[in-house]
């Protein structure tokens, strides 16, 4: 069987010189590779006990959707700033150039709830902790992180310290 | 058992006043609505041959997604410009106030594939519309284009005129 590193597409120098995009859309576009990516995710989860699955805008929906749907839990959009219609909690942080903003609606997780937060990347974890700090903001316990990559180089699992973090495919690396 | 519209949050006013915002996020927040939702595109989709599921940014990835996992087809994310890291079709299209584009993989979509587009909401049906227009750029046909819901009195079927379309819930009025 192939394995899930076989379905991603490699983009040299993209978007800056020297650094190695990870596409996944080549994933997606293969029902084997988009089933083997949930599956495994889903396995990286089989011992975990949740509630409700927080998927990052907007790779991160792709697979915490199915996940979510799969698994029969629920799942919380975490959006950038502006996109979600009701009174929301939101977290400004910092990315390589500049800052970003993202939210969740006040209401999409319950005092008390065991989340997990789903992305494609773990690269710096600004995203992925950011996002941690919206649920625990709402009284959510952020029960484990996962990523269907990982860039082993950019020490994203340092500042997600705190959190319990698996991806399914780990890059040597930046 | 609930109906799926049951499960949509209406936000009178936003984001303008005399606009009824249907706001997705709880049917996602539900399991049981989100179950529902995807079954319900599936039920749409029961007779349709078809190897692609389209997915339009942002909110029809939750719904494309886990339609072409549990249907096990091939998931091609349409997306914003400037998203995709690989050569893209794009077309512009009007909104409301100004414009946007969105772009496809050039390889996401194989000449002769039958594709279904999914999205949300149908409002004026320039997204989806312009969506099928890239579909068809590389030769994929479009065999069915599915939303969740439907503003009836926007009159997105008319722009729609060629295509097979059909929603889960229409709403009359805007």
């Amino acid at each position: 069987m192939k394995k899930l590193e076989e379905y991603v597409r490699c983009i040299p120098d993209f978007p800056e010189p020297g650094i190695m995009f990870r596409d996944v859309t080549t994933i997606l576009e293969d029902p084997d590779g988009y089933r083997l990516s949930i599956d495994s995710l889903a396995e990286l989860l089989k011992d975990v006990d949740f509630d409700v699955v927080v998927g990052c805008e907007a790779r991160g929906f792709f697979f915490g959707g199915a996940l979510a749907y799969n698994l029969h839990k629920s799942l919380v959009p975490a959006r950038k700033k502006g996109k979600l219609p009701c009174e929301t909690v939101e977290v400004t942080y910092d990315l390589e150039y500049g800052s970003a903003t993202i939210e969740l609606h006040k209401d999409s997780i319950k005092p008390g709830q065991k989340v997990i937060v789903v992305d494609d990347l773990l690269a710096t974890g600004g995203t992925a902790e950011a996002t941690c700090r919206l649920v625990e903001a709402l009284g959510g316990e952020v029960v484990k992180v996962v990523f269907v990559m990982e860039l082993k180089g950019l020490n994203g699992r340092e500042k997600l310290g705190k959190y319990d973090v698996a991806s399914v495919i780990a890059y040597e690396g930046k």
